[in-house]
Formats: C-alpha cells, structure tokens, sequence
C-alpha cells in the first residue's frame, strides 16, 4: 500500500487488541517512566503480566521487583507513588512508555527526581541535580 | 550524614568512573532514546559492552540487535541515525539515557517519529501521529 500518512500503521490498522510480548526477556517487559508535566525520564523498571494488569486496574505505577522478585507498587514505602497519566506502547509490542505524575517529586531511591541523574563526561559520571527528600529519613534507614 | 542538597549522592561522591552494569541481563543494558529537543521518548533498544564503547567513541548511538545478535548501527540503513547529544546513567548503573539529534526525524522502521506510538485506551491500542516516511521506500521493501 502506498504513503497514506493517515494514523495508522502500514497494515492499515489504527487500532487493535493490547498484545504485549512478554517472551522476549522472560515473562518481563521494560517500562519506560516519563514525567508527565516536564517530560523528564525518571526511570526504567520491569513488568510482568501481573504488574502490567495491575497498572492499569489501580492508575498507579506497579512494576515487577527483579532483585526482590514481587510485585512491586512504586511509592508504597516511601509515599512517592506514580499516578498514571498515560500509557504507550512500542512498535514492536514489547516495551511500553508510561507517563506519571510522580507523587513527592522524586522517583529516585537515593532522593533526586530521576533515577538518571548521572551525566557522563568524558571518563566519569558526575552526579546532577539535587535531591528533592533525604532517603534516611524516607526509608528509616 | 545529613541532607545537604548538594549536587552529590549520599556517599558523598559527586563524580566517579563509569562502570556499567552487564551482568542483569546477560551483558545487555537497555538504553533509553529520548529527543534532545522534544523530550519525546523515541525508542528502547539495548546495549552491550561495544555497542556502549561505540556509542562513546562514534557519537552515534549503537546498539545490540537481540533479534540478529549483532552490533547495530541505528539508522545505517535508513541513513536515520542517531547523533549523540547527552548521556546519562541511572542510579544502579544498569540503565542508560541517550538524548539524540535524530536525523530524518523519526526512529522508528514504521516511519513514525517514535516507536512508542501506540497510546493505550481502554483494552485498545490506538496508533497516534502520522509517518514521516515511507518505510517500503526507505528500506527497498
């Protein structure tokens, strides 16, 4: 078919059935976490097919813990849930995009707003930005 | 220590050499691509330790096709490559940001600015935008 540039894809869907490709990295899929407001990439973490459909039953951020190995709802021990605005998928079927509204201001254990807020230069990373809560008194540590 | 909303972590280092974390996936780290203009999220891909090294030493992003297992210079078919503005590491060292200058305006092999163009609504996903070429055309399909 030719170049229509109608929003569709080049099989002539513009819409279909939600089928995420779990199979590729084991039953999970990686999840992409963009503010919504300042479009600021806040953090990469992991679904599977339980955290994905809680994610869309409860509007909140629910990801799969690879260390811990649970299900795993973003802010329920530090209070900084993720509110879900939006939810996009890729091309492929296997990684989505989900664009929050990160409760508290920060996404990152360590208390800056993104989990990447190293900036390399050169040989090195350098830590940018500050951060927005002190992690010991979030965490009790 | 105490919170001293400098621009350091919580050990107190604010910068450090780079050591990237191969190991939780296999010697694979996914990379995020995000417009250095837009904001927008382009696309996910993955990374092993040439592909990062070639990245690095090129300024044009390269990554690791899990599908051919090898080293994938974006766009050197398309000629839509990706040239490299920022990077940024996440906090455990096991996830990257790339921010690109993204030639011919769009990442994806559909002719969409970005692969995440799959909006969810509902138990649908509605593919939003239009393509800025024609992929039959660009790849001689």
């Amino acid at each position: 078919m030719g170049f229509t540039g109608r929003a569709m894809d080049w099989e002539g869907r513009d819409n279909a059935m939600i089928k995420l490709n779990f199979n590729k990295m084991g039953g999970l899929i990686p999840a992409i976490v963009q503010d919504d407001k300042t479009g600021d990439v806040l953090m990469l973490a992991f679904m599977n097919k339980e955290a994905w459909e809680a994610t869309l039953k409860t509007g909140k951020a629910t990801y799969y813990s690879r260390t811990r190995q649970t299900l795993w709802i973003k802010g329920n021990t530090s209070g900084n849930v993720q509110i879900v605005k939006e939810i996009r998928i890729d091309c492929d079927d296997d990684a989505v995009l989900l664009k929050v509204e990160q409760v508290g201001g920060a996404a990152c254990h360590t208390g800056h707003r993104s989990c990447f807020h190293k900036l390399v230069e050169g040989e090195t990373a350098h830590i940018t930005g500050e951060p927005v809560f002190n992690p010991e008194e979030v965490y009790h540590k």
